[in-house]
């Protein structure tokens, strides 16, 4: 099943350097472990802005849950999460 | 390049259901249409709500604005656009 | 898998009350037809207010959309789903 | 009577982690000593956010402020209180 | 136990005047009989709105919900409920 | 005249305990010595959080604005004023 | 005292133009009288919407209420009141 | 001087079509003449809304509201005006 | 032309004392100062805020940039803006 | 193709000066450089604050984000990003 996951960044800017670029370094690796599960669908830069639209496809409320709260950025992240089902008229079947 | 839209339906409960069900009809042909052409890339149903996530491919936001403005449905819309790009950690190329 | 619901109900005052009663009798059937089934699982009233808050048990997103749309009242609510999982220091194990 | 409570933790991120996991595990404590009490009825985790919805069960909002007002990460919480009451369709008797 | 009450009344403009001031003397009637059963313990108008700020002392949220959603003017308030208890500063006895 | 005050405190994790203790005892004094004065006519606790409902029973918005910002936690507060009036249904005389 | 009031005025485009001006006129006629009566202190439109910040100098909130409610516009009007008081910084005595 | 408006065009769905279509004629004719008289110095439309962004070069916020609220759409708009000035670190001398 | 500047004053709680007096003392110097100049026409405290309500009389836009950009406390504060104009009631000359 | 992006910049009080100043003339000198390439078509300051509206054309969403997060004070800005399109009314050509 899949959810729509917006992630809106807020690094504050006392956080030591070292561990910012530490903290996005494990973020890019998890990310595109992820992806290459086919869980973290699609990933989506919002133009102008350090936030994301994401779609992740997994088990259940509680897989997603999971993911997201173990993410490296997560104590920095404004999360939303939709909970997304087919559309009547798509026409794709692979978008669960 | 591609565009996050989120369409809000509401459409006013003393509009003849003739003219609804016309519009709604003329609405997923018109979306179809689009999806098999390519540009009209995701469509998501958020689940609980007359409402989607749609993920659009065109040539500019001119072309984005020619085709929801011309959506049946339109009339009855809220909709927000977000400017997508690629996100620095996607592995996908073909989720421009 | 669970989700929280929360419904405003919004009648509009010229929808003639024969059509809204017939609608809230129906309404009611459903919703005790899916609480008998163990989908709904609870329903609580927001006191002082026409809301509720719900908790649905489903196999996923689709599932309670299908249930929620096609609920009598649907076309007069406003609707906004959260995704619920166990919480980590949750004592019981059937809160799913 | 039973209150919905929700629950939004934004624990600073220069507070020191050891107070911050004395915190935790204070709070886990604490939770599962008023779930075993049958105070807290309910407790989930809102999939992707350091969150929770609750569900009390008390005696008057009085005990429901002792309670909330008591826990160890009150101070990093944004609490909204909802007074909930039984549904005119609900099935259940013991859902209060 | 108390609660504060918000009331926000929005009477649409087309619906027929005598139908309105049939409400409004019956809400009045309604609100003078239950202030002087001690139920409805304050009630004060917002200066310049159609608005008012009202302290419920009643059983229950139940209790509370029952007299709201039955008040002539309840289809046409938004209404806002906030529980209150005793405030540790509180210097009077009878303000619960 | 009568002022509804409602004030939401969020006192910084960060500020030394002694300094907090000795502001909140401070702040407990001045609000009694206010309420023996007849001034503070109520003060309410919002169940679940660090809040108030209070009445203010003064001579002018002057008047009102030298207690609020005199408060000893005034610097911590988000205060939302509304000014009351006496409302054409209520049958208390003195609930000015 | 005073009282500054943000008056945001929606007449609906289905109130037949003869009521719409027959209140215009009558609105127009009772500013101006409370404008030369010194209670209606300030009266400046809001450049680009049909909304205005007014200044009123009153006995109480009650007498700002039976102003306001009185407006033959108060019905399609969204109103927004503060309570000003003299500022420590201005230099003006007649500006109460 | 130059100022900022959006302007979010609603346009109830029960307004006959043919007066709609006058109004909309009527506004575009005017849009374009104060475009050829230099004071409506950018109109650009939202991509995929029923809304535009402008900027207009008036002699005074009275002048811009003569211009807007004369405006034949005017009455179904929700308009943000923002007072604009040069930026310090423009290169542009003509962007008034 | 005049302009309705709201200014919602927070100063962190850890700014050194001595910084924010000192900001204090200079910004009611040079509010004082324009006052008299007959540029800042009206200053009003909300009851209860740390907030003024203004109307400046200016020659521009970038006039009141220049004044508001360097007011002492303006790094602590949220600015409003509303460009106001005479309004068709209006019986004042005087009121710009 | 051009995009609306409105920058709120807030600087933290505790961020050093030096840095601060830096930052602005790195800030300053990146902005006129891309102006004068006609990318930044756009830069008004908004009148009382420290935000700006910005016309940006540029050939993709991804060119907007390259350039804006690279911008020196991006780390510091609430960014808001709206797609634009040619009005249907205008009568520029230029004005893509």
């Amino acid at each position: 099943m899949i959810f729509q996951v917006e992630m809106d960044v807020r690094i504050p800017h006392d956080l030591p350097a070292e561990t910012a670029n530490a903290l996005k370094a494990a973020e890019r690796e998890r990310a595109q472990e992820l992806q290459r599960a086919g869980i973290w669908r699609h990933l989506w830069r919002h133009a102008g802005r350090y936030a994301n639209t994401s779609v992740f496809d997994v088990e259940s409320p509680q897989a997603l849950h999971d993911i997201l709260s173990g993410l490296p950025l997560f104590p920095f992240m404004d999360v939303k999460v939709t909970a997304l089902c087919r559309h009547p008229s798509s026409v794709r079947d692979d978008d669960r």
